[in-house]
């Protein structure tokens, strides 16, 4: 089980970090890369063949501002593509969610949330399970965890309300 | 086989039908319902369950405005889902996008495009092509059919512009 | 007279407060809880049919992002629902607003502004004022007090531009 | 039981009778004018004293563009006050949206969507419930016939696509 | 020669003393309020048929989010009104902006950028140049003294180009 | 008493017509010219200087998308200048709206709504009654006849609903 | 002198066609093709290398939504490259602006306005003007027609508002 | 070789600087100025003639807000004209980016990103390049020290990653 991270700048790694986190969880590997659409273009179309040569399963192309990273990327591959918009100043980040998510039919990019590496992660997650049995017990264990911790936080703000403050 | 898809309201079906399509031509099974994430809150989450249940592998959502469907899927479901936002008034359906897209850490929703059909039918072939290798080689095909299809576009403008208009 | 508080992070805690202030000021019973639209979905439409049992007479729902909380609240009761969209780094909150108020006819959310907590409690007010006559009194006496405020406050300025700095 | 409906011009009015509709299907009176914020403004402002005087419970203010009716509605009555925001050339109704929902602390609109006439007539008769027992079950019956209707529309999905077409 | 500026809230002083400070420099007294349209509305409409009797001629309005100040002021004068938005954490005023400068049929609001109050001061100021022609000099040397600063600073800039840095 | 209208392409006419008719209601002259802030700048500025010599007293500039006609003419007058934002496909016209409103501190345009051309019209009154007093009780007559058509408008309705439909 | 104009697909040549007549207009050759920067990544970039090699000295890339293609030719050559946002339903073509605008740093795109094609052309004859001084006459001319037309248009205005309508 | 890059504001410096630091590092004249579309226009327009007489070949106009400096450099010039936005609060700088981009027919300013001073200098190169041959080689060996600065942080990626952190 192998995920290609690929990233456009160094300076998103504070960002996909998260996505990485997640995959490490599941045991999954993953194959972290700066490489950008615009400035390395040959060699990022040269890593995405090698990379599902070499058994990479799942993208996730992680950019900001004119975002093209994720969509270079399922331009030269049929496996699933996980977009990941980085926050600019601009709106937020609505620039890059637009330039990753408004895809031309036909090249589709699973796009997450602005700055949602940790769901960019799970999602590849997900696909891997439809194929290796073992995650789907990982992902429910996963899922029932969020779960509890959503209740234990809802415990201390009752006591916190009781208790005054 | 089976993909699972939901639309918040009938009216959304001229929209749905290019996904229906798309699975069509691989030979893919689909359930189509209507089904309401604020209509029919119940028999939607009671629909995931039993499809999951009944073998569907992949969810597609697809809802406009508030557009909650995927996401309450995503809320119960471990398997990937795919969030389709349907073009609206407002701001050509920025808010379908915004309320599919911006899901929180933990449930990710694979968004593509305003209106995108085409691409959630063909991102649930990608996902399932990881488990199904028969998929892998017709999404091989698609993707050279698309390029000829662009390459034949390409010889007809030629031919127009130097036949004259 | 006693109105459910829902939140979908305790981190909307800080916001949240200022409508349980509200409530508070008026003697009116507040259930606060933790409950996420995607992370906890059973418990939340549980706890909103358990809290209607227990007496609760109106519903806040407040979350950011993909904001569904106050939709799934609206989807499996006919209690008033108030939403609360919390401000985000994309456009400032657009995303939680939308994702709140653009909901599909017949199941209405009550949407206050962005961060407008003190709203969301003072609306369930007015709504309760309805029904117990003596939160009517309360109300034009919190009416007339922010007018006084505004008047002292415009007071201070005239010594400000007057007095000189 | 009464509702007053106020609308800025007459042009809304194709708009706003989703509203009148839904208060006659629950046996409530409603008083519909055409009172301007900006062209009525002292006629708006009795009105509203009046109206809650000849027993008015909820108001509904429908408007579009700089839309301040709600707004003037709420700074002069503690009733709750509905906002209807109409859908305009600019971003799809963004501009009338903005300026009913942004209300400053202490003078809270209850926002429904762009256009969202029905669900403004439906907030209202939730509202009114709260005092009138009678209504929560016609409510409740409501939103049952509306699940109905979903379910049909489901069946009818299911028929067509298993009939062809 | 008096201009009346309101604003919502105190704490939009800050932003509004530019506006102030200009027309301190062209000698037009100027009566500077804490009136609010939404908290304090009889008060607000009082004081501007009570300025307009007692010599105002121009209004400046300023407010922010759901900012509905300069409308009311414009909906029982005649007289100019200036609309002054405050920037907010919603797209950075975009919400005040729309509230302000999106005024029906019949009721214009002048409306200056988002924050713009030396601009709204000048604005006043040129009004007003149209009655009283000693502003139409002091106009004519502000302008001017406005490219003097320009060319200053335009020196400036080449003298740290050619001397390094 | 005269204004002058500038357009940046003739194709504004529809929408400046509204303008020219309040301000032939008002007897004022108006000065009407097709000039581009963008293909004939020097004749643009060369108007403007003219105009004010020939007695224009205020200028109306109409443009859309990157509409900078108003501001051109502000750069060159201290007379007060209006500006009237035309509709475009970009977001309804939003372009065209902040490329007249957010102007630089020290050269200000009062804008007014995107195609709100009969305010643009009504504003110069207003600004011109300053000095004009007969305009004054005209503007006082204008806003009682606006008013008593809202209160015409509103007894069709009531006979509208009353009388069935 | 030769131009490459490429446009993501053939349903863009409605638009792209006025760029084609302005190049035509300057006796400049252009290379019009369909290539996708998503559909035929390969071909294009393929082309634009070949491109360079026949002769090409500035390229244009046409495309709407997640418009990569003028970003995808700019990272493969170091000529002039302008892009040409297509119109679309998401606000108007925010989207393709946005994606077409906001390159990183060290990989330019020259933007024009949203289907501002016959910008794209002019802006392609300015460069080559640089280099071929015979272009630079003719676009002095073409500046002085096109003030001429409006001039015309003015004319036309002028006789209209004479002579009644 | 000379670039003439013109800025509305000097505190607009520390943004243009990276335009500057480009063109010196391709040794290429630039001659630096503050001059404002709005509050030196005259002077503008004046610097324009002078620069193209005196040998510049391509402006940089840089502007925030309603930005029109481009556009005016661009009304009375055919020499190619960059406009480079500048962020500011309101919606991280989408104003400035329309008042630049949106330009009518006729008259191009090609632009760049938001706060994009170093694409705007390498723009400006690529225009020159044309002309210039030295400068293609020079253009080349950048592309070339980027991509390897591009392949420097993915080598320091893979030790973070493979060195723990």
């Amino acid at each position: 089980m192998k995920v290609s991270i690929l990233m456009g700048s160094d300076s998103d790694y504070d960002v996909v970090v998260a996505a990485i986190d997640v995959l490490k969880a599941f045991d999954i590997d993953c194959d972290v890369r700066v490489l950008s659409a615009h400035r390395t273009p040959h060699e990022t179309v040269k890593y995405v063949s090698d990379a599902e040569q070499n058994g990479s399963e799942v993208f996730i192309g992680c950019a900001g501002k004119a975002a093209h990273l994720a969509g270079v990327i399922a331009s030269v591959t049929t496996l699933p593509v996980i977009g990941l918009p980085i926050k600019t100043s601009l709106m937020g980040g609505l620039d890059s969610l637009l330039s990753i998510v408004q895809m031309p039919s036909g090249v589709p990019v699973a796009t997450v949330a602005v700055n949602g590496a940790a769901n960019a992660g799970l999602l590849a997650v997900q696909m891997l399970a439809l194929k290796y049995p073992q995650l789907k017990e990982k992902l429910v264990k996963y899922k029932a965890d969020m779960a509890a911790q959503v209740a234990e936080k809802d415990s201390r703000i009752a006591a916190r309300l009781n208790g005054g403050e």
